[in-house]
């Protein structure tokens, strides 16, 4: 039986409770947020030691299932003032999962400054002071960890971000080779685990056991065929990584540039994922790459600078328009360094690149200049107030600075996708529980048989794609097996291999719904902005140049997203 | 008939209308109300151009009429981002009234820089560039204006603040001497006001005129009866001004002290009323000094320093409790040096010493630190990123240096009142339209027949208030008149013997409510936090030591308050 870990970290003690029937296939982000509905006061501060920090494997992690290593780690966050499920990849889920781990709470608050959570391989956790580590960014922090807890651990930190409570502060993941570049990026989980005193957490061993489905036969055979449907969607994403969506979105004038001015940067095949795999190759890196041992996507890779060292695995597609284009930066090994040390600071790209956007917008460094950029990034590490407040987001830099063109919904700056161009991304945006979030129903040019351009249809189509994105976060599959009607069969048919339970389409739907209906009703109660569910008006106001387009979908149209989940 | 100026920024045009029907027995506030509720788009930027910021003299300004100079400046507030309605003393109403304007309308950006706005003796407005006085504090500001327009004008200005769009940006209004001692200071107003590219505002001219009255006996007689009230219930502030209270709510433990970890300052007595009396009785300043002429309650005073040279007019009792007790600071010279420059640089003292409080809480700079106080105010002068962090106000700098314990209301700052303490006045700060806002509905100890530390029959004393306050700030009548029947019973004779118009006191109260109903209507459209009327968490979770009590008005009955106004 699954079991959730409860660890205080005002008293440094830890209990241990088999998870409830009430739980039943509800893992990742659906038990996060059943659990933070349960058992936290929406309204409380997200750094009071009443928040609870969780961290649930999806319910196939540690499983046979291939792409399932993906960690929902949530919380109120500091961000939005509402609930929050981030995400994240690399081995530590597939091992959580494993050690049949269905959730880690963590609660209370370190009296004791900042402290390393062990978790050995028989499930069995302890407490290490971090004295040692503390004031160090991730990078620095994991290499001491392997020295002391052996090359085969997995390792989850924050960096300067998340000790400084920070709101766009990440929580890193260790990679298959051990670097801190896998992030819980959004909302600020960073800054709660820091609140909690959590400097790292280690899980030991080599973990071989998989877990054990009730029927192996029907298992193999499933995954067999989803693995041809995954791998077969992929192509590209094999080759290029995330980064193969820069000349795509560009093409489609959805690539934000010069602070979303505009949706077409000259300079995009620069910064292209092509580009960035013809680097590679020359320099020694890697491509097609998995972030955990069993994926078989491979969308990672391993960026190099020009003397062959290590810089950044990965150079995401997110960190690449925000940092990039939005910027108007279109040096590779610029970005990649930036990426590196937001990966080491533990500070979200997304919310990174939206925030110098609005700094540039407000003439406080120019467009492109990315030697400012890396400066400013410098601030963050030395703890001034300038250097805070860009760890703050773009919403209050917005504030600040008095920009009145802030990409932000619910406080959490918009990735990559020009609303304007992409409407069913901007719907998606407007409307997700989580604030501007791709991940919660990703509207791509040639889904469906939707115009991205034009507004109808936009809402429907978003709205059952983020219950298929929430049921992915429920399982901890990765985003890129889709979130198809395919995928939703095999679910159903892994389900029944691993559990025996047999389930109809619309029985697997409602989990997906449940959870959108949990999240919003944490935020309802949490006073969330809840009046609109919008994107910020200049989108509606501003054309975008290149298709001379502004976001048209209808107020009331967006607002019946969540009427329709609430009920 | 009362006109209604338009001033287009963007194109510097004026028009001017009649003041329609629909506006019967609307002015100040509930002109301010209906117009933005009409004419804004409750969800744009508060900086946009389309936002509007109107000055609204209250409907008796300039009548004969005492304690009715009082101005309402009404936006969308860049602070709270919602309505607003901020209010201002000194002559300016006064004399608009005279000139029988009932609001004037900024509207549009300019383009141009800077400008100044003349309004001549007949009611033309012209404008002038301000390139001379651009990037000039308040003090240096009216004193170049005097120079060129005359000794007889009366001023409205912003500082660098309000320059560089700071949410807790001021507007200042000159005096009687002249300085620019009296400020619209809650909400940002003077960012608004930057935005549009106004630096000043020059209201020409001697105006001798009165506001003519049908029936000139009946208003006479009732003025003086009305005035007589007045002046018995404000002996205490005639001779202390509004400082009188700093000992009486410290008595009732209700004085913020250490950012509202106590109610009780043990030094209360050297920041006392009494105590800035006697230091200006022997430094030559003036007590019992009326903010406009036609005063009778004399609030206000002009306070020397040991030189005998002027440095401010006048300390308020919100800036001795939030810049003085609530940072452990007793040095009545130090908060008067504090106050000058707070209103040079055209910043709100409340905001900023809660904003101050809660950098002191996080250890920036340590509590008593009066000069480090003024070290970070010069920042603000200077521009730097930590200045412009600070004149964002108390929610922001709470948010950026990870502060739980962060005394703000829709984003704006908790006057000096302890709110365990004075609990109604805890419901008015937690349910106004206005964010944290005392002269929403204020209740002091001894105010009708509730202990001031019991939940019981607050919400509906409160709720009580904020309409007849409403229906003070729409007439232009000073709060110290009080928000009682009496007063309201003079309001309905002053309506009569001025207008002809007989008016029921239910008739008078349904005004009141109709502005907090357009309130209420404009921020709910906004998006504004709509689902949580409550103090912070803090005040219900933490007990005020004094007394050992929380905040403890039940959040059902504190959100009953929206519910009753907006029907």
């Amino acid at each position: 039986m699954k079991k959730i870990f409860r660890i205080n970290m005002s008293t440094l003690t830890v209990s241990q409770e088999v998870i409830s029937e009430d739980y039943n296939l509800f893992g990742g982000r659906g038990l996060t947020a059943k659990i933070l509905l349960k058992e936290v006061d929406p309204r409380i501060h997200p750094l009071n030691k009443n928040n609870k920090l969780i961290f649930a494997p999806g319910l196939f992690s540690g499983t046979t299932i291939p792409c399932t290593s993906r960690l929902s780690v949530g919380s109120k966050s500091p961000l939005t003032g509402g609930i929050k499920e981030s995400n994240v990849g690399g081995p530590v889920s597939q091992k959580l999962g494993r050690l049949d781990v269905a959730a880690i709470i963590i609660e209370g608050q370190s009296s004791n400054g900042f402290n390393i959570l062990r978790i050995n391989d028989q499930g069995v956790i302890s407490f290490d002071p971090a004295n040692d580590i503390q004031g160090m960014g991730n990078y620095e922090t994991t290499e001491k960890l392997f020295k002391i807890y052996g090359e085969e651990v997995d390792i989850l930190s924050i960096g300067l971000a998340g000790e400084r409570l920070l709101l766009a502060g990440t929580i890193a993941a260790t990679d298959q080779e051990g670097f801190p570049s896998r992030h819980a990026g959004r909302g600020g989980m960073g800054a709660v685990m820091g609140s909690k005193g959590v400097k790292a957490i280690v899980i030991e061993g080599k973990i071989d056991g998989k877990v054990a489905p009730l029927d192996k036969d029907l298992l193999k055979e499933s995954v067999k065929e989803f693995s041809e449907f995954v791998l077969k969607i992929n192509k590209m994403n094999n080759q290029f990584g995330t980064t193969s969506l820069v000349k795509f979105i560009n093409k489609a004038n959805g690539l934000p540039t010069r602070n979303f001015r505009r949706g077409n940067f000259e300079k995009a095949e620069l910064i292209s994922g092509e580009r960035i795999t013809e680097l590679i190759k020359e320099r020694g890196g890697k491509i097609s790459h998995g972030c955990y041992p069993g994926c078989v996507i491979k969308c990672s890779h391993v960026f190099n600078d020009k003397d062959r060292n290590h810089v950044t695995s990965k150079l995401e597609y997110e960190t690449v328009g925000m940092l990039g284009s939005n910027l108007e930066i279109d040096d590779l090994d610029m970005i990649a360094k930036m990426d590196r040390l937001c990966s080491d600071i533990g500070i979200d790209t997304i919310e990174l690149g939206a925030t110098i956007g609005v700094l540039m917008e407000s003439g406080f460094i120019p467009f492109g200049a990315a030697g400012e950029v890396v400066k400013l990034l410098e601030e963050i590490y030395k703890g001034t107030p300038l250097g805070r407040l860009i760890g703050s987001g773009c919403d209050i830099v917005g504030k600040v600075f008095g920009c009145q063109r802030v990409p932000v919904v619910k406080g959490q700056a918009l990735p990559s996708y020009d609303p304007r161009a992409l409407k069913g991304m901007g719907v998606t945006l407007a409307t997700s529980p989580m604030g501007a979030d791709h991940t919660a129903g990703p509207i791509f040019p040639g889904m469906g048989s939707l115009d991205p351009k034009k507004p109808d249809g936009q809402v429907e189509f978003s709205k059952n794609l983020q219950i298929n994105c929430a049921i992915l976060d429920n399982f901890g599959l990765c985003l890129y097996t889709s979130p198809s009607n395919k995928t939703m069969e095999f679910i159903n048919k892994a389900i029944k291999a691993l559990y025996g339970e047999t389930m109809s389409l619309e029985g697997l739907y409602e989990i997906g719904k449940k959870i959108l209906e949990m999240e919003l009703k944490f935020n309802e109660n949490a006073g969330l902005k809840c009046g609109v569910d919008d994107l910020p008006l200049f989108f509606r106001q501003e054309s975008l140049p290149e298709i001379n387009a502004f976001f048209d979908v209808p107020l009331e149209e967006l607002q019946s997203v969540r009427k329709n989940f609430l009920k």
